[in-house]
């Protein structure tokens, strides 16, 4: 372990007429020799280090940002820090995640979240791009994104019982675009071919340089990402996975808007990103929300009865469904043979569970009496084409991307899936959807909030600073808008489970 | 030859959607196989040097500072640059003398100098030392010095017909407490024992930062002092003469108010400082004043029919007399035996030659018919026991320093003299005065304003950068303000040229 910023226990000889090492020079020699390190001091921090480390006679503790070009101490105290508090941040597109932990024991001090601001000017990616590039679009975008950013540092200082500017480092997760908002770079040729960011893995810069009011000497690390749509919150997850350091095969699976996959193990890694669409997210039904309280995330019907049954986050009254609500809901409706195998209702088998809308009949999950709002939630045709869209991009992109590395799915030892779609996702519903592949449940491991958590991790060992930026370059990227074989898997799997339903063993198959 | 700022020709393959390295990504991988070297790009130039790097095609000339903590990419042209002017400055106390460089081809294309505006705060060190510590003193030195240094830069793009902006970096020399007013550091402990420096070697920084307007990616090298009163101009002259890469032990002397002298060789270097008095200087005589038009610099007596003939510096009508004049007077005084061996007038050799003054009878150098402004240039008992204590200080501190490594001057293979002082002196006539010791003529060597040369050569050359910043390690510093030795030397040379003549064997010795 190695954190982002760390104190040095430092006692230097004091100043005499046989000794005339300047102080800052002094400081500097009592540092390389407890550390065996070269620094440099920057000229800004210079003045207030001297004076402290004078008034402190020239004992106590330099603070030292391990920087990849090399060490910079950046500030000096008259005792050993017990606390030097850090910023995690998964920079989401629509939700921002950010702990606070202190790099003195490595512990987390606070949590907390924040809407993206941005969603303001765009709810997606491309709408911000566009915005982006309207006159003062991107400026606006970057000082909305960094004042959101500051509230979130305040709000997680004022938990931890200490002030935002004591925060030492920042760590940021995020996907390409947000990234370059971020950094207040020009996103135009993100969504554009060949679709080349203006940079993947920028060098660790002031927190001070974008705006952000934390320590004047607080440095920004922004994973790197390898391509538009291939972003460092998808690094962070593989950090976070450890798969990049494992013998065993691994793969991992991150699912909002796009999905995005690497498959890989220590001597290599590929990844893909593609448009599984907005219904894994919760985006696209009518009824569909993000995860979060009055949310369907669990649903089954008994297949003889028909009879529903549903679990709320929260146990709160029911608003909508999430993601892994709709996965068990249609992968249940199938089981139910409410739809068929092409993912259309079956209004035969129970034309009272239906009820008309202008888009036509939809299913009824839960009825207005029990809905919050006395709204019923529904499910209509519409929705249920979305889902299969989603579902069949999704084990499209699994599987061109498997193909690619000439292995099958039973090679894989673990499939990690990240974020809240893991979280709350039950894959053996995913499964009977043809959505993920059929493999032995335990195959399967949530891993939570991956983005953060790697940052987390960036923060606390220099070992997975230096992993995450040589990872990038281990890293092949596939692109997928120009695969062909993408496109022929993609209509292949348009079907519960799959047209080929060899591939899926444990799905019953209804004629 | 690494100049400190130079261009790398680039040509980088094009994006596509085979490869999604991100601009900046492809711009520092096309670099790094270059140039073999790993290099960093701030954020704050990140969005026009990816803007330019496109524009450009991807070809063209990639732009490095070449910091010791490792390359920094700045700018990117489309064509390689011709020109890449870089500043060198000698930053005196007095009076700042400047160079314009061309980086590309290493030729000096513009030169220019300035008085230093401090001087309205403060004539010497000391009072401005005193000046810094009031309210608001320290900006105001700070301020007036970077404001100097911006119209020297001014004076030197317009001599140049490029522009001050696009000055690419600056390399400074100067004494430890200039340099500590340039950099805003507060220079209270430098003239208080035991004499320490806030800083000796600081880390290259941006122009910017401390508010001088060059080019915005301009970086700054001051040169290391090894003590309060051995600055980075010594260091500089080291670097200069290349006396620190010699087999044969050399000396350096350069003399202001203090007198700095360095002896040693590749293997091993010592350096003491000690105060010489302004006499040398041209500070101390009622008619001395700084080599410049209208100063004695050169002065004849027949030691038989005692005319005197004198040359001024572009033979102006004399105003003055300047150091080097003063020295040769002296010496000639001592030689036609108008003064003793204590330095005292022997006014019965020529009593029509002296003039009296309220402070007694003066020595009549040029009637006020020949003199500007129609005033007598003359030279009192004062000044002369002035010039006594000078001259005695000199030659204390070299045998002081000679003593202590065990050396004979014999054993000196050159003397190099630096500045004014060693562009105008006559060592004949200073070692008649017993300043210099009594070696052959050929040993002396003027090395002009070393100070600028060295920062000059710092601009060109990485390996010169590299040597200062370990020069410094390497250099013992004589503390000879709590010298026992100093002082018993300094009583024996208040004679002329000394008590034991037998030191000095080419000076006639009258009893």
């Amino acid at each position: 372990m190695q954190p982002f910023v760390f104190a040095v226990a430092v006692e230097a000889i004091a100043p005499s007429l046989h000794d005339n090492t300047g102080d800052i020079d002094r400081l500097k020699k009592a540092v390389s020799a407890a550390k065996g390190m070269a620094l440099t001091i920057p000229l800004r921090h210079m003045a207030e280090i001297a004076a402290n480390f004078r008034k402190a006679g020239f004992k106590g503790a330099a603070i030292i940002n391990d920087l990849p070009a090399g060490a910079v101490l950046v500030d000096f105290m008259a005792e050993q820090p017990v606390m030097l508090p850090a910023m995690a941040l998964d920079l989401g597109t629509t939700h921002l995640e950010a702990s606070l932990i202190n790099l003195v024991d490595g512990r987390v001090v606070a949590r907390s979240n924040r809407e993206n601001s941005q969603i303001e000017f765009g709810a997606d990616i491309l709408t911000r791009i566009h915005y982006a590039a309207k006159e003062n679009g991107l400026r606006r975008l970057h000082e909305i994104i960094v004042a959101t950013i500051n509230e979130l540092a305040t709000d997680l200082a004022e938990l931890a019982g200490e002030k935002r500017e004591n925060i030492r480092a920042l760590s940021v997760s995020g996907n390409t675009t947000m990234v370059h908002l971020l950094l207040q770079l020009n996103p135009f040729h993100l969504c554009r071919e060949p679709y080349i960011p203006m940079v993947n893995s920028p060098d660790p810069f002031a927190a001070a340089e974008i705006g952000l009011a934390l320590h004047p000497a607080a440095p920004v690390w922004v994973m790197p990402s390898i391509g538009s749509y291939f972003g460092g919150d998808l690094i962070s997850g593989i950090v976070a996975s450890g798969m990049d350091q494992q013998d065993e095969t691994c793969m991992l699976i991150d699912v909002g808007t796009n999905a995005e996959v690497v498959v890989g193990n220590r001597e290599w890694l590929i990844a893909c990103a593609g448009a599984a669409g907005p219904a894994l997210e919760g985006g696209v039904a009518r009824m569909g929300m993000r995860a979060g309280p009055g949310a369907i995330e669990h649903v089954e019907i008994d297949p003889q009865t028909l009879e529903l049954r549903y679990r709320t986050i929260d146990n709160g009254k029911p608003r909508g469904i999430c993601g892994s609500g709709i996965i068990d809901l249609v992968a249940c409706l199938y089981l139910a043979r409410i739809i068929d195998i092409r993912g259309k209702f079956r209004l035969e088998r129970c034309p009272d569970r239906f009820i008309d809308t202008p888009q036509g009949p939809a299913f009824v999950v839960v009825g207005p009496a029990e809905a919050a709002g006395g709204e019923p939630v529904v499910l209509g045709q519409v929705d249920l084409d979305a889902m299969m869209r989603s579902k069949a991009a999704m084990y499209a992109i699994l599987t061109t991307l498997i193909n690619q590395v000439g292995l099958e799915f039973a090679d894989l030892h673990r499939i990690y899936v990240a974020g809240a779609f893991g979280r709350h996702i039950d894959p053996r519903r995913a499964i009977t959807l043809g959505m993920l592949p059929d493999l032995p449940l335990q195959t399967f491991q949530s891993i939570g909030n991956s983005s953060l958590a790697g940052a987390e991790l960036i923060l606390l060992e220099r070992r997975s600073r230096e992993r995450c930026r040589q990872l990038i370059s281990k890293i092949t990227y596939l692109e997928l808008n120009v695969n062909q074989e993408f496109m022929i898997r993609f209509s292949g799997s348009r079907f519960i489970p799959h047209t080929d339903t060899s591939l899926f063993p444990s799905v019953p198959v209804f004629d």
